[in-house]
């Protein structure tokens, strides 16, 4: 099963695919999308086109995307939620079904605590997906978004303890 | 100058159309779209496909859209983003240019004062397309935004004292 992660950001999204198979996972790509152009409404179509350009060159099977911090920076929570629409919806175009876990759900699946820190998750994204080099945080995030949607996206997440620390 | 106007709502999302020449406006066209899906990710599907099927149908030449209140409300404006996001990006991907308007601004220039109700904006919308009766507030709303791009929308706005009290 091929898994698309994406760590919603709109200055730069993170996206990051692996292959899963049993117990055993692979990483297929990754990669950051910085949104180009002056006005939003460009810049969340420059963020369509390029992620619809992912899902068309990788062949996902499924997706999970990173539920949103609210915090009380209300402009910062609006510019995510725009950026996360993309996030949800492109992947629905694509006709996949679009898992969403919090954020330290992610960090306790990959890293084993749910107060990681950035260092930690690149850490054990590369232990678990070996030969990958993320492209920077954010495609490390949507690395290990993925490797959380293979654990949880099925029922019974029969692995979950083999990522304990 | 045909002009789509957009008040953007994850529940609800209102739209409307009126045709623009010089200083004479007439109503094309109104509506409300309500998202279907239980999913976040199916129902800004939903309103992504219906928007879409919009701007298809009434082949507007530029678009409006209302600015969003950032309250303390987290998880409102987490919603209304992510809403926002698909109200911005459909005319972007129909090639269209997309204004943005904060709410007073679109008031003030309906109504003649900032801070007017629903009803208020309700009954300028009628007075000034004569024959629509909108859909509801939403798409009262929507046609207010699309009477506020044709004002601000060219250099110079000299329609703008018309629209006073």
């Amino acid at each position: 099963m091929r898994i698309l992660g994406i760590d919603p950001g709109l200055r730069s999204l993170g996206w990051g695919v692996i292959e899963a198979a049993g117990s055993r996972m692979r990483h297929v790509a990754n990669g950051q999308i910085r949104s180009d152009g002056t006005d939003l409404a460009t810049r969340l179509l420059s963020l369509h086109s390029q992620l619809t350009e992912v899902v068309r060159s990788h062949a996902p099977d499924t997706a999970a995307v990173e539920q949103t911090f609210v915090n009380k920076d209300g402009a910062g929570t609006l510019k995510l939620g725009q950026a996360r629409a993309i996030a949800l919806l492109v992947p629905a175009q694509a006709g996949l079904s679009v898992g969403e876990y919090a954020p330290n759900r992610v960090k306790k699946t990959v890293v084993g605590v749910g107060h990681a820190d950035k260092a930690q998750i690149l850490h054990m994204v590369k232990l678990q997906l070996p030969g990958c080099d993320p492209a920077g945080p954010d495609a490390a995030d949507a690395l290990a978004i993925a490797i959380c949607h293979a654990f949880f996206g099925r029922i019974g997440a029969p692995m979950l303890r083999e990522v304990g620390t």
